[in-house]
């Protein structure tokens, strides 16, 4: 649909349903994640759809490349998904990590580990990847993406602050974008933020246009 | 205070307070600004604060340098505080530009006004600088920070979209990060997300630590 100027004013245009709302109207749209923050950011597509929480044991082939991980991990969590696949149906999965010198890092063990891991992060940069995996019954498409973050350097009093306060032991890498420490501690980012919060949404956005 | 690993257990450690809010303890803080963007950044510092909005022209020289802008506006937005400024307070305001192609964006006045800025905005790189000034009765502190943002290309249905339903016309350069064109147009960025949203809150706690 194109829109002709003319025909807009200020006050009376109507509210029309968005070209992604309108490309997707024939799939039930599910987003296969247990995560508050993709559901916040799918949420801000405003298209319709649903949260279905299966699990998988998030395994990965010892020696994989790192960089392959994420949109490894996307597609397996499909696999649970599919013995009840409908046919019209659009699944969005998604798998988000923590890059440091060439390591994943992953959900930390304990307060300590949390501790080991923020001190790791401190006065450096680490990358954030998220795989991310659409699926419906007759096709797949899988991307990634990445966004560079800079951690100032983190006094232990600053760690065991935000660890006793936030307890972020079911985040990748011990922290969260959104509070307290991304506040403090994120110099810049070079990339998607809406990325390290965990879903690529520009990105997305575009690859479901053209799916 | 210097935090002994040892002394910290993961269940029991007591939830201090931050080095920040002892370091202000001394001080009735104020933020000086209308922006609800603002407020919920400034809330995230976990730091004891008041709003208050005090309304100020926002004139500046004709040929001012636009990076000197927003220190500028963000300094003259103290000056009705000051009748009545208290021997404890500490005062912050801001200020938000949007820099494009040398020429500062500000608010639109319109559907066709804000049209024709996210045209221009639409598949290139524009700056967002905030300048911010800390007061005291006895000093004052101004700095400022920088965000590029890199926007894909924006059909004209997608801007009616945004425009339509999001009616950004409190905002400079006619956008709000934080909405639907914020999550489908902006393919990256490089320096602090939350300088776009109106506060560079990681350089403002290093400032506030240092005042």
């Amino acid at each position: 649909m194109t829109v002709e100027r003319s025909d807009i004013n200020f006050h009376e245009s109507p509210l029309r349903t968005s070209a992604l709302a309108n490309h997707l109207a024939q799939y039930a749209i599910t987003l296969g994640s247990q995560s508050p923050r993709r559901k916040e950011l799918f949420t801000g597509l405003n298209v319709p759809f649903t949260v279905a929480v299966r699990e998988v044991d998030e395994l990965f082939p010892a020696g994989m490349n790192a960089l392959d991980v994420p949109e490894y991990l996307a597609v397996l969590k499909t696999v649970p998904f599919k013995p009840d696949f409908k046919p019209d149906g659009l699944l969005v999965t998604a798998d988000t990590i923590v890059l440091i010198e060439g390591q994943i890092l992953g959900k930390p063990l304990d307060y300590d580990h949390a501790f080991e891991m923020l001190q790791r992060l401190s006065g450096k940069k680490h990358v954030v990847i998220t795989g991310v995996c659409i699926t419906s019954c007759s096709k797949q498409t899988t991307f990634s993406d990445h966004t560079d973050v800079y951690f100032k350097s983190l006094t232990d009093e600053e760690i065991d602050y935000y660890l006793t306060h936030y307890q972020p032991y079911d985040k990748a890498g011990s922290y969260g974008v959104q509070e307290w420490i991304g506040y403090v501690a994120i110099e810049k980012i070079e990339g998607s933020y809406f990325n390290v919060m965990g879903l690529p949404i520009q990105r997305l956005y575009e690859e479901l246009l053209m799916f």
